[in-house]
């Protein structure tokens, strides 16, 4: 959208949308330490009022948290909308859709009927609340690295999880046919279940093999869960490795340090990553 | 095979050939999603059955699915046969074997005599059309680099398991001789496979070190399993980072783009990679 | 501080310094094989009493070996600040505080008033004598190297961390309201914990899902687990690789062969690494 | 030892050297197969004698093998020792040490008095003849590559695993003071066993934390270890990946195809890697 077709934004949308968008401004760093707190505290009561004895005992003071935290976050994701030009791309966005998550529960409990499934309906939709743990991966400039090279070995990685898959199911039906129910292996569902359990290593012993057939097919399925291990981490580390190479002579644009200085977002188009003394948004020449 | 030696082909084969063996035109997209479901239907359909409630509630629903299948199977097996010009290829071929195994279990119940042991037979035999899952593996390129990867690092890894192996029989007699039958270590083999499910870190549990030396001993092969894990995964690292280097100036046959765009298979030798305005098959000069 | 500002130190200070502060003379050797064998078997003596049977039975011989080594390292930490020209220096330094830790509790046992939980005080404060292990690490060399590894890798090891308290946050809450209380998952922190055993691929089997959905969630988990294990792995691995070739051309005070041969310390400020003909402090100019 | 001082070897001693050390005759290569199939049987016979109900039955049959094996590795040692110049060179080897333990125990139990206690001492003699499995080693040509590999990066793991003893003792004992006996953290020692346990990711389960204190505690461990095992990976990862480049251009004596044409040892000095076409020992001078 070239710049003359923007109509002028009010002073207060631009005040507020630095503030809640971007961290250069004191207001706007205030605001960003005020919202981790808060997520914070919020996931903190959800874990909490699952406990049974902290639950029941102080019942009313975690509906008012609720309510408080509820009402904030409302707030909060009023303003993202009011202030941006284009609200569609910020509900749409992964972000928008973790806010609405984060506010609607308890707002979504007055729709619902009365009676025991409501309140199991209830029960699930207030615990989704820690969701909200995800809205402080806005803070995160690291994690963008990591999702990036996960996202580049994901093809090959996914290749491997089929493989996990593959012989999960394979060993699984012959373990199901050597040991049976006897054992704790009722059904092929479980003997997979109990095979991914032994070839991630993980192994909980509640379904352990007892005939010497069956403890010879889960050493086998050991030993290879514990070389197949090598496989993912190899792509991993060689991703990495050559990555550390490619990317030395950076662009600024993915520099830590540079990205650091400014956390400027186009009001216009949630752009990111405007250089320094950029004074108009380098995708869609909204004036910053 | 020079070309001039080879009959000609008769249309409709040429066709189905296309349609079965390649998945450039629409109808061999079309058979190829077709048989994806078929396979992960039938997959699915073994795990359930195997479910007791499941079971023997739908038990007539399951022969009849699998009668429709086992028809699809066999219809595909005969076509693959009939449509190529030296079955034997195919016939003896990885996925030659897959695909008999595939399809032979139901026919194959109506040669066993009857009595219970034919009756464990036949659960076997039926158990083993778990094995259609490897007919999946035709779908996902990757797994060939993967499994090179593997078979390049193979003779390396055969060593460290053979270690593995070596300190599991010594450990696992050093164990039977330090805890005894009375903490589960009832004979060797076992005692081997304690030492295998700790040394992998699996540790399922079912039998753990109860005195002083063993549970000192049990430190001292969970820190040998800790530390030994890391060989696996340097080879596989290694050959993973050597490999991306040495294969960057890669010839157009290995690139993956170009591959995705041919997917024709030689009729007369099941060869494949062929470029993309390839005429006539790379390996024998049979005319595509 | 320029070396004529220093004030002249006695004979018999240098000496000692040099016997605890370096070990290149036969008598700072002595001392260091001293303090290892005396740690070494502090600690085992700690580790020892913790043991019912002889704890009780040795209570006595306990009590006076306690006081035997708290003696010897009261002299230790005396010494080593008497010596020193800026006793500041050292007692706020790692070290100090360890050398502090290690000597106090005996001591703080008399200030702790009578009770069954003064007695709890007691047995804690008693117990925490194993940190004397850490006063260990002053002999090993090599450790300075990895925890420069780690350090260099920190924060992306960081986001790593992050990322697995935010799955085992948001998995807990979900097998909590799978599973339920029945099968062991009583509140989201317990769940959250049972997350971490199973993704860390632990598998206590304390807690293990019973319903189909709980499993299938579970080996969700555990492949997760199996194949997050990569990230940190090919972090190191890149660090280390990289690590390796840059170092190669290491400037001599980053050489272990060199540093072996120096021990010194500067009396003055502690600064360590220095060249071998040196004179004087490279830090603060204080005569060696 | 210069050439003209060796004295001649008789025909008989040169051929069965050949037989017994190298593998290039079809009589040394006889001989080798020989001996690789009475180790594998001789192992797998004390594994099976140790199983309760094979043991009993086929007790006269399993002490009748035994003396069969015996003898078989009485005759290989003396040909060994006999057919060398230099015998202490032999004995005093390892392989020389293995072959020893692989024969002595069944003569041992002859000097061995009787009653109970001798029993005993003749059980764990006769379960040491799993050491036989060691004989194997001398087969395989890639495990030198191995363990030297395994040789080079040992120092950088030892100080991993000085960490992981130093982290275990002092969160086995902070487990100790916060769970206590009644969890069965009965007392240090266990409690640094189970935190082995846990920070390997073995997790065997029979101690786990029933405490929230101790849960949080274990979950930190857990984190830790599952950190941790990146770093003798990362070793080990960049050992091989140095490594694979420095050894590209190898001198012959390590190239293993070259070794495999050539397995002469010398009679007199056991000097192993002689080249093609060498006439004398490269080390004693010695004719091969």
């Amino acid at each position: 959208m070239p710049k003359s077709q923007v109509k002028p934004t009010a002073e207060w949308r631009r005040k507020l949308h630095e503030i809640i968008y971007e961290a250069d401004t004191p207001a706007g760093k205030l605001f960003d330490v005020l919202l981790l707190v808060v997520i914070i505290i919020s996931v903190i009561l959800v874990l909490l009022e699952s406990v049974p004895s902290l639950g029941s005992r102080f019942a009313e003071e975690f509906i008012m948290a609720e309510w408080v935290i509820t009402i904030f976050f409302t707030i909060e994701y009023v303003l993202r909308i009011v202030t941006i030009n284009k609200p569609s791309k910020y509900i749409f966005s992964f972000y928008g859709i973790i806010d609405l998550l984060s506010t609607a529960p308890l707002y979504l409990t007055f729709f619902l009927p009365g009676g025991y499934n409501a309140l199991l309906a209830v029960r699930s939709l207030r615990l989704l609340r820690v969701f909200r743990i995800l809205k402080i991966t806005r803070f995160i400039g690291e994690a963008d690295k990591l999702s990036k090279a996960l996202k580049s070995s994901f093809p090959k990685i996914l290749v491997f999880l089929f493989a996990v898959l593959v012989i999960s199911i394979i060993m699984g039906t012959l373990m199901y046919l050597v040991e049976g129910a006897d054992s704790g292996f009722v059904s092929i569902p479980v003997s997979i279940y109990w095979c991914i359990v032994t070839l991630t290593t993980v192994g909980f012993g509640d379904i352990a093999p007892v005939t010497p057939m069956g403890q010879f097919l889960a050493s086998v399925i050991m030993i290879m869960g514990y070389g197949i291990i090598a496989v993912p981490t190899g792509i991993v580390s060689a991703e990495y490795t050559s990555g550390a190479k490619d990317k030395k002579p950076a662009d600024p644009l993915n520099n830590p340090e540079y990205r650091h200085v400014n956390t400027q977002v186009c009001q216009n188009c949630l752009a990111k990553k405007h250089q320094d003394g950029a004074t108009y948004c380098h995708k869609c020449g909204y004036s910053l």
